[in-house]
């Protein structure tokens, strides 16, 4: 298996990209394409001392910067890692692409060149987040910020195939995230979609609120890409805030001092259990061709991880699961 | 100084608002006006064994349900007890109002019977939140979940005078919350809000994201009432879910079970720091009264802190401080 990787995405690029794609490379079965500068690859590479034969690299020579607007940036930066990492997909020259860099330019270039699966109109981004009773899949985080409810219910089309294939779980719930529990609350985008949900087949079980996400009260949270992005950002920012906390007042006193040494196997389990880091990258469901999205401020870690989830993804044959799953309808 | 006090409201009313009124007649030098079902209360009050004379009831017959549409369950309930109750704000009869009800139906009453301070066209919940590196004030949490760009500017200028009179703070840093900090980023809605606050006088440095709400980075965080809604919500998710993640993992071993014991203190340190109830209430700025918001979930607790927090904003007389700034301009 082919994993083709964007060496020059993501705010710690090239650097942390290729140190995580080499460790990816010793740990896993699968060949990797690093797409990007190829002197400056070749360069980290060596230091690296990277496992002969088992990582290439492609050149292309510009980058798409974070805050350049996608549709405009990968029409005039054809040479760009992502339009070039894309294309090498497109032409089945790799199994899976991986880009931690503009989130917007990687929905856009593999909107284009590698088309929708039937019936889909807008791809979203998926993100698998631990609960306290399990995981919930959450779309969309970021793909689609300006999104009719039609695309809401094609999310929850896809999301309920992952569950069911991917996930094990037949028949998941599926929540719609909005301000209260009641279907009078929202917008009436929100109104529209709820709609829309209560008159489909999917396991529909209304309104849940931001409170819900870790709760594990729905198995599916469906939510436009803005307020799913916001929404994840959140919870990460909180997330490092809190360890802080803890960490500040638990070292704050003798008897707390001596307490954490005693504690350090837990607390290591409870940092792992909420980094983000862990988990690495987010499929972007919807396009024909498995592309994952990673976290712009991904480390090594984060990237390694990312290129062992894209693995899997091939594996599990997510799309074929999607269209079966939307032709039954 | 009176605090007029809405008994029906909040998940586990009357029972938690009178005992959290009784707590903070008992602690505060203030007089309070439960309204509501008079009997009802009355009896409660017996059992809580309230102070004598601090403490009155006004009857309103009708409750607002949490699931009642806001503008249309004032209108036809003008005996509900956010009804009155805001009602004896603007006869002077009380100083600021409380409710953990309905949050659309205090907001639309509060507007339409009491009016917006000169410039403000809506009102906006404020979130005053602890960060890293001290507080941050965010609006808007629920009152306006369809503004208007200008919406975002006015609450721009309120929270600005907010945190210079009564944070002690003078030029503090506004943030716009989108899904990125460059200025192409997001809807056609937040560009064309940058653009607004970019030629204000405030001190505004761009787009913050999400991961910014807790590292300090801005004082003032600035979203649509539908997004800080969701926010919110997930931080308080989060926090929970952390809270139970760790409490898992420190007591799964003997060794973990011994440090808990010497972290003790530590610990109820972090869990109040992070503690939504040590907070209470949200001010609704821009309405020409003080009216305070609590959570539908609020226990007693949170509803005595609430009252504490209303005294303490009718002192600080916010909404004078809020005209002498919009003046100014």
């Amino acid at each position: 298996m082919k994993i083709i990787v964007d060496a020059m995405g993501g705010d710690f690029a090239p650097q942390a990209v290729v140190e995580g794609a080499v460790e990816a490379a010793r740990e896993f079965d699968i060949d990797i394409v690093l797409v990007g500068d190829e002197p400056r690859i070749k360069s980290l590479l060596d230091k690296a001392r990277c496992p002969a034969g088992k990582i290439t690299v492609h050149h292309a020579s510009e980058i798409i910067e974070m805050s350049e607007p996608a549709a405009t940036s990968i029409r005039r930066k054809k040479n760009s890692s992502i339009v070039v990492g894309v294309n090498l997909i497109k032409e089945k020259a790799g199994d899976a692409f991986f880009s931690a860099g503009n989130t917007g330019a990687v929905v856009c270039a593999s909107t284009l060149m590698l088309g929708l699966l039937p019936g889909i109109e807008r791809p979203g981004i998926a993100i698998i987040c631990p609960t306290l009773k399990g995981v919930s899949l959450i779309i969309d985080v970021g793909a689609n910020i300006d999104p009719k409810p039609m695309h809401l219910l094609q999310y929850g089309l896809m999301a309920d195939a992952y569950f069911h294939y991917i996930l094990n779980k037949p028949n998941p719930r599926v929540g719609l995230l909005n301000i209260g529990e009641e279907e009078t609350k929202g917008t009436d985008f929100m109104k529209e979609t709820h709609n829309l949900l209560s008159s489909s087949h999917l396991n529909f079980i209304g309104n849940v609120e931001g409170r819900d996400l870790f709760s594990g009260k729905s198995d599916i949270i469906l939510c436009d890409g803005f307020v799913g992005n916001v929404a994840l950002k959140v919870s990460e920012s909180l997330a490092e805030a809190m360890y802080e906390f803890l960490k500040r007042n638990l070292t704050s006193s003798i008897m707390g001092k001596l307490g954490i040494g005693l504690l350090k196997s837990g607390l290591s389990r409870f940092k792992k259990e909420t980094d983000y880091s862990e988990y690495g990258g987010a499929p972007l469901l919807g396009v024909n061709g498995v592309v994952i999205i990673g976290h712009g401020r991904s480390s090594s870690k984060a990237i390694k991880n990312a290129i062992r989830f894209a693995k899997e993804e091939v594996e599990r044959n997510v799309n074929s699961k999607i269209i079966e799953e939307i032709q039954q309808i």
